[in-house]
């Protein structure tokens, strides 16, 4: 069996710079991680548990599983607007090899890299497979974004495609031996290679009234919104952009999307046009929010009923 | 099968005004928390997995393992002079009821009520149980306590005794009910409730060389202090407190404790007996470091080898 202290060193060392930066006082093997954040910001902490069998299966490639694990974590922080810090790992395995391991965190590594998102600390452990991440943000104090401020007469919007990643599942293309065999725009790479929308996130501070990330799946992820901000909304199946090859039901249902959903006062319309070509992002106007109750969808004009969203429970 | 939505109403109701405090901006809700931490003050992180069936019995209380899983997060941040701010907690289980998990929740919020760390935020999921926290905390800026500072001629100093927690395992004494069936100080109390040098960690700021908590088992961690300091130690068995009715080569090997050993300047010993008067802590001096390799062993003047620490992994 393998010694966890020799585990511990396989995984910093293929980790190499990915557990540094200019926020990261003090790194991985002490009792704690130390982090700076920038004057008058505020921290914005999110978690997120992948089990082996239920969100990847037991046979995926320990890089894709890696990346996946920190971009849907980071994809929280986008959620709020925030700007990533650095996050912790903790991973239970029941034989963990140090070749596992090695490639876990080469992924890891990789999402680290693209969304400047050191791994500054973590856990091992034994027993059935779990992957925890807890992530950390930054946002300007007052300023992040959340799931309650959405008012009647706001319009919603969703950034890129729904259903890619729901497609992937369902049609089992999820199988691919490393990062490098994975087209990130196919339904595949929407699976296995979720880009976290930061950018947008951020520039959404100050325009968006209510913001949350697609993971549910858009169906459950706008209730969620509607239920916090005490609103309804009027959705068209037929306005909202999917995957190319998915049934439209289908991808409103279906989780695992990472983008974000989000409303905004009609006079915000101009600007959030300039933040789609600015940051070169898909954005588009889906449904409008009113006083009546939960989340209403119609296909044509006509109302429908959506079996409900992914309950990755 | 319980729904997810109501498990963790079930969970956010039973945490009542254990999610709060001055620090939070944002509590459980949203797709992240929001903190506040004090200006001038740098962010603490840790993270740590508890595994049934290894880390607690599979048919413990749900009270115990919830008071035990935050306590334990909460040491790290003890060892490394940080005040709590906040925790985020992710839970996996099976078949998880409403009883469970509703218990589990009060255990916890006892635990964050005890050492004044919120509980902001969570995971739910399906799967094999393991829980994972993610604890942060607050420290003046460039005032955090690490393993890596200990020179030739500090002295090693541990808080408390040690080697209750593991008596309690090795004897079979974890069966409780709930925790006012658990006596703090018994050796089942050292298992179930931790209670994290708080006080003594933030006081050792500016005094301590070193810092580690006693997790793995005094002769392993002061092993760590050793390999990060660049030193080595000299103890006697003889010096140590043991938990009574431990033996004492068992109790420096047992692992749970979550006591704080660390490292000082001689010119130091003055204000230690401070800290520990003020503090109501026992702080018992247990060797001294010199530039020999590693941590060696004697009882009664005569070097003896150990099995080694507990090794949790």
């Amino acid at each position: 069996m393998t010694d966890e202290f020799d585990l511990i060193a396989t995984i910093v060392d293929a980790l190499g710079d990915a557990t540094t930066s200019e926020n990261v006082v003090l790194g991985p093997g002490d009792d704690a991680a130390v982090l700076r954040l920038p004057p008058a910001h505020e921290l914005v902490v999110s978690t997120d548990t992948l089990v082996e069998g239920r969100h990847y299966p037991a046979d995926a490639s320990p890089e894709l599983v890696g990346y996946r694990a920190l971009a849907v974590s980071v994809s929280d922080l986008a959620a709020m607007g925030a700007e990533p810090v650095a996050a912790v790992v903790s991973l239970t395995a029941k034989r963990l090899t140090e070749r596992w391991a090695g490639a876990f965190a080469r992924g890891i590594a990789e999402a680290a890299r693209a969304f400047q998102t050191p791994i500054v600390g973590g856990n091992l452990a034994r027993g059935d497979a779990n992957i925890c991440v807890a992530v950390h943000g930054s946002v300007p104090q007052g300023e992040s974004l959340t799931r309650a401020g959405a008012r009647a007469g706001d319009d919603l919007y969703v950034t890129g495609q729904i259903g890619g990643a729901g497609l992937a599942l369902r049609s089992g293309l999820l199988k691919a031996q490393s990062i490098s065999d994975v087209e990130p725009g196919s339904a595949q790479g929407r699976y296995w290679l979720p880009q976290p929308r930061l950018a947008v996130g951020q520039r959404l501070r100050g325009v968006a009234s209510a913001t949350i990330d697609v993971s549910d799946g858009l169906a459950s992820d706008v209730e969620h919104i509607c239920d916090a901000s005490g609103v309804g909304c009027d959705i068209d199946l037929g306005d909202v952009p999917v995957f190319p090859g998915s049934d439209p039901t289908a991808a409103v249902c279906a989780g695992d999307d990472y983008e974000l959903a989000f409303t905004a006062s009609r006079t915000h319309a101009p600007a959030i046009r300039v933040i789609a070509r600015e940051t070169d992002t898909p954005i588009h106007r889906i449904g409008s929010l009113d006083d009546a109750p939960g989340a209403r969808w119609r296909q044509g004009g006509k109302p429908i009923s959506l079996a409900g969203g992914f309950r990755h429970f």
